[in-house]
C-alpha cells in the first residue's frame, strides 16, 4: 500500500481480519463476504449484527430467537437507571453510554457463561433504552417503561424517542442506517477496542474504548458536525456561498473523502436514497436541496465524494431524531462490527505495542529545585 | 528495528515522542531526558507529574502551587459519591475507576479554561479517593472524608486506605512505584489512548480507553497476576518446584521479560530494593525470599528478567494494599504519562487508522433465509 502522508499508520497493515474488507480498488464493502448493497437492500439490522457476532447469516429459527432475545434485553437494572438519573441533563449522550455501560459491567459482569457475544446482544437492545431513559428523565422528568412490541431495534428506538410507534419508512431508513454504520475494518474506534482486547481486558471495557474514540470529530461524531454545517445555510445558493468562503479560508468540511477510500463511499448513495425519500415524506422544502448542493460543491472544487455521515446526518434530521444522539446511535450499530472484532482479536492473540521514533532531549542531568527555571 | 513475530506492531514506528525512550539497546529509560534512576533518587511523583505532563521539571514556587493545587482537588462531587454506592461491592476495581472517571467527565466537562492539564491534575488527586470512598463504603457502610494533612499522594493514598497516617518508608516506596509507573513510551495503554485521542475525542475518553486497555493481564493486571502466582507457595522450595512445573506445563509466568526490554527493566532493581525494605520492615519472613527464588529460577531457565510488575507486587503488599487495588494504583500513576501523550498527539495530531489484511471469504450471494443453514 502507498502511504501517502507519514504518520497514523496510513496504509500499514496492523493485521488481518475475516470480517469486512474495505475499498479494494478505493471502493466496495462487504461483511463477512456479503456486499454492503445485498445487506441494505434484502437483511435486517438484527441478521447483519448476528452475522458479524456469529459469523453467519441466521437461519429462520435463529433470527427469531435472536429477535426475541434482544426484546427480553430491553430492561435497564434498577441501580443503573438511577446511576442514569444522577448524569447531569448538559451531559454529552456519548458520555452517558459511556458510563452507563461502563456501570453496566459492574452490574452484569463477563463471565464464561456470560460471554462477549451475550454482552454484545444485551448492550445493543439496551443502548437505546439507556440514552432514552436518561434523555426524557432530564427533558420532562419522566421516568419510561423501556418495553415495547416493535419487532426491530430501530422501531423500538424511533417509538421510545417519540412516545408512539414510527411510521414504515423511517423504520426502514433507520434500519438500513444501522446496516451501514455496524462494521468498518480497522476504523479508529475498532482499532482502539483491538488494542484493549490485545492486553487481554474484558469485554466491557474494549466495547467503552470504541465508544471513546467514536466521539471525536474525524470519527463518528462528524455526522453531528455535518449537521451543525448544513442547518446553518438557509437556501442552496446560501450554501455554496458559505461552502466557497469556507475552502477559500481552508477549513474542513466534515462528511467527505475517506482514508480509505479513494473513488467513492459505497455506503453514500443507499444512505442518500434514504435521507432523498425522508425528505418528501417529512414535507422537507430546503434541507435535502441544500446537502445537495454541498455535496455539487465539494465534488466541483476537491473532488471530494460524500461519505456515509453526510447524508446520514439529514436521514436522522429528518426523523426528528435530536442531533446529539447522531452518533451514539453509530455506537448503538457499530458495537456488532467491534464485537466480531474483539473476538477475532482474542482468537489469535498478541499484544498490539508498537514503538515510538524518539526526537526529544538527549540526557539531562538532574537539576537541583534551587537551580531550576 | 527486527520484528521478532508478526503481529501486534512489534517493532511498527507507530509515530514521534518528546516524552520518554525506553530500551535503547535494551534498556535504559528516561522521562524527558532525565535518567530513572535521578528521579527515583531524587525526585518526587509530583515532580514526575509535573514533568511529564508540563513539559519541565517545576521550581520550588512551581512544585508548591502545585501540591496545593493537588490537595485541593481531593474533594469528591456529591453526585459521584452517590453513584459510587451504586456500584455492587463485587466490582473490579478498575471499573470503579473507569465509571468514576466517566461519570466526572459529566460533571466537570473538559473546555478551554478546563483543560486536559487540569483535569489530569484532577483526576491524579481524585482517583485515590473515588477508589477508597467505593472501598469503604463497601467494606463497612463507611462514607469516609477524603481530605488530609498528607503533603504527598503517596502519604494521602495510604492514610485514606488505612485510616492513619502511613510510615514513613511506606510512603517513600510507594511514591517511588508512582514515579516508575508513570510513564512509558507507546506502551498498548498509552498507544490506545493516542487513538482515541487522534479522533479529536474529549480528554476523558483518552484516560478511560487507558483504563480499561491497562487492565488486561497482559498489561497492568500483571501486578495482581504476579501476587496470584507467589501467594500460592508456602516456601522458596516450593516456589522452585511449582515454577518448574508450571514452565513444563509450557504456561506463562507473569512479571518476566518485556516487549521492548531485551537486557533488563531499568525499573525493576528500584522497586526490588524497595521491596526488600519493606519485606523487613514489615518482618515478612518468607514472601520476599519466594520471589527471589521464582526470579532466579526464570533467570537460571528462561534468561528472562523481572519486570517492574514483579517486585512491585510484594512492595505493595507489604505496606498492606489489598491485591485488587494494585493495578488501579498503575492507572494512578499512569494518568501523568497518558496525560503527556495525549497532549502531545493533539499538538501534531494525524488519525490513526491502520489498514488489514483480509483473509475472509470471497464474495458470496446472498441467501434468502429459507436457503440459509
Amino acid at each position: 500500500m502507498v502511504v501517502k502522508k507519514p504518520g497514523g499508520l496510513a496504509g500499514i497493515e496492523a493485521g488481518q481480519t475475516m470480517i469486512s474488507t474495505v475499498g479494494k480498488q478505493g471502493m466496495g464493502l462487504t461483511y463477512r463476504g456479503y456486499s454492503i448493497h445485498d445487506l441494505a437492500s434484502y437483511g435486517t439490522f438484527e441478521e447483519t449484527a448476528y452475522l458479524l457476532i456469529y459469523g453467519k447469516l441466521p437461519d429462520e429459527e435463529q433470527l427469531a430467537n435472536y429477535k426475541l432475545k434482544l426484546a427480553v434485553s430491553r430492561q435497564l437494572p434498577d441501580p443503573l437507571a438511577k446511576l442514569l438519573e444522577l448524569l447531569p441533563a448538559a451531559s454529552h449522550p456519548m458520555e452517558v453510554l459511556q458510563t452507563g455501560c461502563s456501570a453496566l459491567g459492574t452490574l452484569e459482569p463477563e463471565t464464561s457463561t456470560r460471554t462477549a457475544a451475550d454482552i454484545a446482544d444485551r448492550l445493543i437492545a439496551l443502548m437505546g433504552p439507556m440514552l432514552l431513559y436518561w434523555y426524557h428523565f432530564h427533558q420532562s422528568g419522566a421516568r419510561i417503561q423501556t418495553q415495547t412490541n416493535d419487532d426491530s431495534i430501530a422501531g423500538h428506538f424511533l417509538h421510545l424517542l417519540h412516545g408512539s410507534p414510527a411510521d414504515e419508512l423511517a423504520v426502514k431508513v433507520f434500519d438500513v442506517s444501522l446496516i451501514l454504520y455496524a462494521e468498518h475494518e480497522f476504523n479508529a474506534s475498532t482499532f482502539a477496542a483491538r488494542v484493549t482486547a490485545s492486553t487481554m481486558s474484558n469485554y466491557y471495557s474494549c466495547i467503552i474504548t470504541g465508544i471513546g474514540t467514536l466521539r471525536g470529530n474525524l470519527h463518528g461524531g462528524a455526522n453531528e458536525a455535518v449537521m451543525a454545517l448544513i442547518s446553518a445555510f438557509e437556501t442552496p445558493d446560501d450554501a455554496e456561498v458559505g461552502i466557497m468562503r469556507m475552502l477559500a479560508d481552508k477549513k474542513l468540511i466534515m462528511g467527505f473523502g475517506h482514508r480509505v477510500y479513494t473513488v467513492s463511499d459505497p455506503r453514500s448513495d443507499i444512505i442518500k436514497n434514504g435521507s432523498q425519500k425522508l425528505s418528501l415524506w417529512a414535507a422537507d422544502s430546503q434541507l435535502y436541496s441544500i446537502s445537495e448542493r454541498v455535496e455539487q460543491v465539494m465534488r466541483r472544487e476537491k473532488s471530494l465524494f460524500p461519505n456515509l455521515d453526510f447524508y446520514s446526518a439529514t436521514a436522522y434530521h429528518f426523523m426528528d431524531i435530536p442531533t446529539s444522539l447522531f452518533t451514539p446511535l453509530f455506537v448503538l450499530a457499530r458495537t456488532a462490527g467491534w464485537t466480531a472484532h474483539i473476538i477475532e482479536q482474542r482468537s489469535n492473540n498478541r499484544l498490539i505495542r508498537p514503538i515510538a521514533t524518539y526526537i526529544g532531549p538527549d540526557s539531562l542531568t538532574w537539576p537541583t529545585i534551587d537551580k531550576r527555571r
